[in-house]
């Protein structure tokens, strides 16, 4: 038994892009792309579009721009006419001139990243969006630090103002439980009359996975998920777990299986994805997992990078000073 | 707000010996002890009393055998009032005589692990347990491939035959979502009426700590955990997440992240536990994680050990045949 209105939509090379600022090789993204079109995800996301005056291209790999002609290197040869293809851009970091009309691009969907306060730029580029013939959803991070006050408000004019397909709530500070999932999916459903919702987890307390059970069993149907969880800090729902957990007859995890013995677990030898400490401490202070990642980021000669408690007992002195 | 009835219990030395054939250190176990206690758990459990006949003295570490005097050096000098001691016997494994009275131990607490099959053996070995003045819990292990018809007879005998504190539920395969916990914790409940439910999980789908919460909501109250998830396989709720989440004021985890840092870090050069793909796949296909370990302490060297595909498509195969 399925619910065909749900999307699984895999973020692997995006969200694993801030662990590594969009590095990936050609050879893995294309990897990545085939093995999710062949597990029959309903979206894949290759990274951002971000502005090159925000970022620079020496610093940042290829996924943190997704220009065009990267992204039809990676589909070519394996193009998928099932699975369609998203990029994101922050609403704070791009514009809207880098999205070309939808007959001359590759992608099919624009996922615009924002928080709260900037719900007025999100609107803005994901109008552009949907004006130039793409999907579009609106991804609200750090929704665990939201004033409820402004977040009520930012909803109502999504709702009255886009065309989006779909609405998301990102815990990105891997902070929620699943009552709190319950609580956010209820305000979204109350003033997203028209359009779907979205769950997209992460795992510093090892709920990403179960966190977004709690949403589709809330009516959430757009579900974030990246291959073996790789992403910011602790990483997301693993998408291996959520398809095998949906059972579509669609969803295949072979070549998810296949892509993680190949391509991502020997990245675990450069980047530091997974429940780790750090990550747990800065997910239960609902705070940004940042401080954790540079911690982990530390020489392993470095005794404070095993320092827990003291981590700890730092990060709680400063949530109490006046 | 927090529920005062909860008991939680501590079993890293217990489920995390499944992985080592229980040779910890003395001195291991000493400051697991101690980090347990100052952390305010009710519970702490050193270990099994399994039979010598059954398991050699030569093979297995003496957390395997728990003789009262080993257990007195584990306490000496920093023995707690508020943390009991529990030891567990598995109901097809160990032998009543191998329990003193109660006056006579320094544990307040015999766990009884049985599989459905064996609880005429578990309730023996339980009220051997009750009648020498301990207080007992039945554990059943594995319920997730129970006979319901089966598991509905022995729960009954249970309330009938037994005077234990508490019944568990015990996802051994970690194959539970949590509607499944919900539906094993109603059933507890409608057969126990004088008896608390516990629920003791497993991670191979990333849902140990959630199962547990789900377990908190349907009302268990005995909640196992252990220290970073160190057990069996992908391991258990991690007891600083458990304690987080719980709010009761006299728990603190502060000497568990201490404890992480100095001895059960360490110990995953050793011991392969946490989510991995070859426990997820026993997980998600509800079967024993035997398979899974024997793959992953093979040698790094052999390409078998990073073949997931392989492994998955052995083992379905397996579960299709005639």
């Amino acid at each position: 038994m399925y619910r065909p209105q749900i999307k699984v939509i895999d973020c692997t090379i995006r969200d694993g892009g801030l662990m590594n600022k969009s590095k990936f090789s050609l050879e893995l993204v294309r990897n990545v792309y085939k093995a999710v079109c062949d597990a029959g995800a309903d979206i894949v996301e290759l990274g951002y579009r971000n502005s090159k005056k925000m970022f620079s291209v020496d610093e940042y790999g290829p996924w943190r721009f997704c220009d065009e002609e990267n992204l039809l290197k990676v589909v070519d040869g394996i193009k998928s006419d099932t699975t369609k293809i998203a990029i994101m851009q922050d609403a704070h970091k791009a514009v809207a001139e880098d999205i070309l009309p939808k007959e001359k691009s590759v992608v099919d969907v624009i996922r615009v990243a924002t928080y709260v306060k900037d719900v007025d730029k999100a609107i803005k580029l994901a109008n552009n969006a949907t004006d130039k013939g793409y999907e579009a959803t609106i991804n609200i991070m750090s929704i665990s630090v939201a004033i409820e006050r402004e977040l009520d408000e930012a909803l109502q004019q999504i709702e009255e103002e886009t065309k989006i397909s779909a609405c998301y709530s990102v815990d990105s500070f891997g902070a929620l439980y699943s009552e709190d999932i319950d609580f956010y999916v209820d305000k979204f459903k109350k003033y997203l009359k028209n359009k779907e919702i979205g769950v997209h987890c992460h795992n510093h307390q090892q709920l990403a996975f179960a966190n977004t059970i709690a949403g589709i069993i809330r009516g959430a149907n757009y579900l974030d998920g990246t291959i073996y969880g790789l992403g910011r800090a602790a990483g997301n729902c693993p998408l291996e777990l959520l398809m095998s957990f949906l059972k579509n007859p669609k969803f295949d995890i072979r070549p998810l299986l296949d892509v993680i013995s190949k391509d991502i677990l020997p990245l675990s030898k450069e980047i530091c994805w997974g429940y780790a400490i750090p990550y747990m401490i800065t997910g239960i202070l609902n705070i940004h997992p940042e401080v954790a990642m540079t911690l982990l980021t530390k020489d392993d000669s470095s005794p404070e990078k095993r320092d827990f408690l003291k981590f700890y007992e730092k990060l709680t002195a400063e949530q109490t000073e006046d």
